[in-house]
């Protein structure tokens, strides 16, 4: 079933309009026509059965029903990475939404490769909005992940969140590591944050400053700066979306 | 510590030769001079430190000590996959080999959109065998994982696996099908074998052919074709990887 995401809040029988780019994807691309249907998540993050009311140059949709579904994990996980290089980045947050990331930051790593001004930054987040919004649509989720520059890791407050978690790749060998012993006992509704290296690694300064935080390994092999979060939110949502583990 | 693969058995103290691509490696992109050190892997897939005796046409090299890791996952993990749109096959195998692949069989699935030809499989089995010999090297792994085209599924013979485990999208609103639920009991040296569709998931057929195997879920959200097998790999890992789960 498609999905959009709706900028205001629903309810049973409402009518609602559809307008520019998501109007001309139902348009022209699924071809919608009166009585198709749809889901719409809107802004209370619930998920509702619409049917296509009327196709004009915006589209008029009617809301039939509320589903019933949690797509959401259960912790809120904020991934603070660098930019890498090329199109790594791009679909490291495609795949992340698809698994469940709540956040994006990117703050400039000491060995950061990619480094951009204000301007350019500004367009890329345009594009990495983009992104998220349609693996959020595409996953089935309720939450597109906000996405934003931060400052570098030794001006960051993280006092936030219920447990910081610093991938380090110098835990590869100690298995008494491994992030599942540093997430077992955490709370449902917790708020968790990872921190990444960029594609050299850490610097001294930053490990130094981060070691004083859980200093987890994500398996015995070394894994590239784009492919650790996706291990460390896959395990987040193998530990917390198991019934029997909870 | 740059890694290198090497074709037979090594021991310490012993002299051998790196030819072809890999001396060109150590020559011009790693510019190794005598006393270099670098990792070995011999075909026993055990890791040994060694170091460079001379750099001529060839390297000549010296074993100078064993090396203790484990870098491999507790249970062989082989993916079943069709092929990918684009780049999306490529990076997914270069991925699931930093995550501990043990092998990659790829079948012909009702609803593939990438259908090869003999002549183009092979061509592409050679580009396949590269990925997966340098994502071995990068992640440290002992084993580059093995990659051959096999028949459709209801051809196949799963006889050789401990368990099969089939991830069918229709159980994402069902969390007592979520994987950790299939894998908690399984001993390590075990074979798993997993099975994953094509973009537009399986036909029908294929479903009523796989359900008789373990059907699991990765998680309530739809991930794509490619991202699947980056989620097995890494409840394969958290699972299994972790000393306290042992």
């Amino acid at each position: 079933m498609q999905r959009y995401f709706i900028d205001e809040a629903l309810e049973v029988d409402q009518h609602f309009s559809i307008t520019s780019d998501d109007a001309h994807h139902m348009k022209n691309v699924m071809r919608f026509r009166p009585e198709d249907t749809f889901h719409a998540v809107d802004q209370k993050q619930c998920t509702y059965l619409c049917e296509i009311a009327e196709v004009s140059h915006d589209i008029d949709c009617r809301v039939i029903s509320a589903v019933d579904e949690s797509p959401e994990l259960p912790v809120k996980v904020t991934l603070y990475c660098p930019l890498l290089k090329g199109e790594k980045f791009d679909w490291m947050i495609q795949k992340a939404t698809e698994l469940g990331a709540h956040e994006f930051l990117i703050y400039e790593a000491d060995r950061s490769i990619v480094r951009l001004d204000d301007k350019k930054r500004k367009k890329r987040l345009e594009r990495f909005g983009k992104i998220v919004k349609e693996a959020s649509e595409q996953s089935r989720r309720q939450v597109i992940p906000n996405i934003d520059f931060v400052p570098a890791v030794d001006r960051l407050d993280f006092e936030e969140y219920d447990r910081l978690l610093f991938a380090f790749e110098g835990n590869a060998l100690n298995p008494a590591t491994n992030i599942q012993s540093a997430i077992s006992d955490i709370a449902h509704g917790s708020r968790i944050a990872f921190i990444f290296g960029p594609e050299g690694g850490f610097s001294e300064a930053e490990t130094k400053q981060l070691s004083k935080h859980h200093s987890i390994r994500l398996g015995p092999r070394i894994l590239r700066a784009e492919t650790a979060p996706l291990y460390a939110l896959s395990a987040i949502s193998n530990s917390f979306e198991t019934p029997a583990s909870n």
